[in-house]
């Protein structure tokens, strides 16, 4: 029972074919070889789930969530059979389980359900019994047996889960890059692989774009704290560490900096400045299922404001619709768009405890003649929208200005 | 409670594309709007099984059954959310449940499972809702909760057992043919469909060839007396009824004729008379899993015999590799091998009481001049080997023999 207990989640690309899921069984044998337990959750092998979604949607365009979730569990009860016939080819026994074998038990809310208990039992029988236990991603069950998922990105959070139902040592996810960087590497070649990160700051930086973990397994790993270890399926080398903040990383002023290329600006000018307002105008595109992100709300001028917030840009056109409408009916006295900005955000716990953060990146932009059309701020984020064809020179001198070079590149 | 219960079972053709689906979503809605309690049972989508199977083989050359009933298994599964799908977009109320849901409980022969107790209450539960309930065929759990598969024509067998423990009034199998004939009509045209033909028939039938109804189906339907339909997905006529003998049944003397051109023959010359030669001949053979059909042993002579038997085509030359050594070993003065022949059988359970029915078979195929090499007998069968080439005369002359032929054809 002393032994480390290890989590570890392999993605859908990780398990995209055969050989592949060869590689992955060699991965886990190696760490139960140097002494571990090992608990292994995955997802469907890639382009699974969507072939079984795509059946759903042949045979009937209405929605039958319960039914859904019974097809689509299919792709990691694949998965894990084929995992668990890899590892004992190679001489380590081992089982897979099923989210109800498990079990790993959820609400009713099918397509996107949420888990409320992982038991342990069966797993801790099987690890006791030398055995590498390959679990299910993705899928539950609700109080009725009947079968639910958890959502895109659900192996994720199945992983986490499971580390902190289990008291696991650490989660490790992973995927198909080498961990979380300061920037996007394809746009600036001098971003480097962050060691560690805080939650926060991950969370921040997922839902700002870096999709390298799904949001709800950080929720989930801050609130049980789960040290999650992001790394590479391709390679050895270590990844970034998602755990508590501590001092060291305060010392960081800026941990990252991201950007988001796929929202439009919508501006109204001109609305009478009175209570409910802003919800007179956020209301309806909520209920029209339009997701807005920055919201920036002008001071006053002779009793009339400016309000301007950003959509996807997918969505662009259907909001425009809305807006104008509400514009008209609010006396607002006109509606602008531009489609071509884009968000940049620098991301730390350190601006908590550091003065100047902001106006060091707004200083920054400056001198690089970058005009600044929004402001928001997070107590550990600063997002900024600009034109959209100044977005890698904001990155890049950004990522200068805070010290984030990797030195050798 | 008082309105009629009635299984349905379905197999991989009939569901072999979404169209098909929906085809038997309407077949099942109709039963319903008919006033029928249904309870459907459904295999995977014709070639499921087959790719599934080649996954697991192309991961492992090893034998792994339970983790590969974990991933067959999934055929099933989406075949029944599919099934739900579609009655659900008809305006009929419906569920699809997994044999873990139902539950049916099975032993631990993975791959070759046998049913041991069907819970009803969940179904009863459904069907009380108003719902048709789906359930997965070829399926069930141990009493760890493992998936276990039932082997092929596994779910003719879930059809018929579901029947037997919610005391169904019937169990209509749906398949591609419109139910059993007195021989196979493609060699003869006037080939008659029976209305009604004993469990006895059925399985003598079966084990002959004709490929209609999984056997273990069968002997769970005569066990348990569940009256079994088997019948056309692809239209509305009555098919044949499985059941009880009765008196009617008893008059007809031969309910039918099989025939099977897939052994060989091969026979031992001169073996000693002893007690244990039957033994030693055919026990290695068995452990070599090659399955020996007909067995017949001559007259001995002088101290010795002749043995003779079929074995499967394809298992011929291993066959002949063991039993020349035993030949050797047992001082037999030779061994012979037919590879040309083929065994013709007539079935009915009126033999039992008619004098003189092995005599006509014999008569009738001398009478064309047709030599049999072999005779087997039963309480309700007769079968005999001759020359393959003599197969359809032989089939189409003991048809008209024995008063089988269509009236109109």
């Amino acid at each position: 029972m002393s032994k480390p207990l290890v989590v570890q989640k392999y993605g859908g690309t990780s398990m995209g074919s055969v050989e592949r899921i060869q590689h992955v069984a060699r991965r886990v044998k190696q760490t139960a070889d140097a002494g571990n337990r090992v608990v292994v959750v995955v997802s469907a092998m890639s382009g699974e789930t969507d072939r079984l979604l795509g059946l759903c949607q042949a045979i009937s365009s209405n929605s039958h969530p319960r039914e859904a979730d019974q097809v689509v569990a299919t792709g990691e009860q694949v998965s894990i059979g084929l995992l668990a016939m890899a590892l004992r080819d190679l001489g380590q026994n081992a089982v897979s389980l099923l989210g109800s074998q498990v079990a790993i038990r959820t609400d009713r809310a099918h397509t996107k359900a949420r888990i409320q208990a992982i038991e342990g039992d069966r797993i801790f029988r099987e690890l006791d019994a030398g055995r590498v236990v390959v679990v299910a991603g993705f899928q539950g069950i609700d109080d009725d047996g009947n079968v639910t998922t958890l959502g895109r990105g659900g192996s994720d959070t199945t992983g986490v889960a499971l580390a902190a139902a289990l008291k696991a040592d650490v989660c490790e996810i992973y995927t198909d890059v080498t961990g979380v960087f300061t920037t996007d590497p394809n746009m600036v070649p001098k971003a480097r692989k962050l060691a560690r990160v805080s939650y926060e700051e991950m969370l921040e930086m997922a839902s700002l774009g870096a999709k390298v973990l799904a949001l709800r397994s950080v929720e989930f790993g801050a609130k049980y704290s789960v040290k999650i270890h992001v790394r590479s399926t391709f390679s050895e080398e270590e990844g970034t560490v998602v755990c508590q903040e501590d001092e060291e990383m305060e010392n960081v002023v800026v941990s990252g900096i991201t950007y988001n290329k796929n929202e439009s600006k919508i501006a109204v000018r001109g609305v009478p400045d009175q209570p409910g307002v802003a919800a007179r105008l956020l209301s309806p595109l909520a209920e029209a299922n339009i997701v807005v992100d920055m919201i920036v709300q002008n001071l006053s001028a002779q009793g009339h404001t400016d309000f301007t917030f950003t959509v996807p840009k997918s969505d662009t056109n259907a909001a425009l619709e809305i807006v104008e409408r509400l514009a008209k009916e609010l006396g607002a006295t006109g509606v602008e768009c531009d489609r071509g900005i884009a968000k940049v955000s620098i991301v730390g716990v350190g601006m908590r405890s550091h003065a100047g953060v902001a106006s060091k990146m707004f200083q920054t932009l400056a001198a690089e003649n970058i005009n600044i059309q929004m402001i928001s701020t997070s107590e550990i984020k600063v997002s900024v929208v600009i034109d959209e064809k100044y977005v890698e020179l904001a990155v890049r001198v950004l990522h200068s200005a805070f010290g984030l070079d990797a030195p050798d590149a």
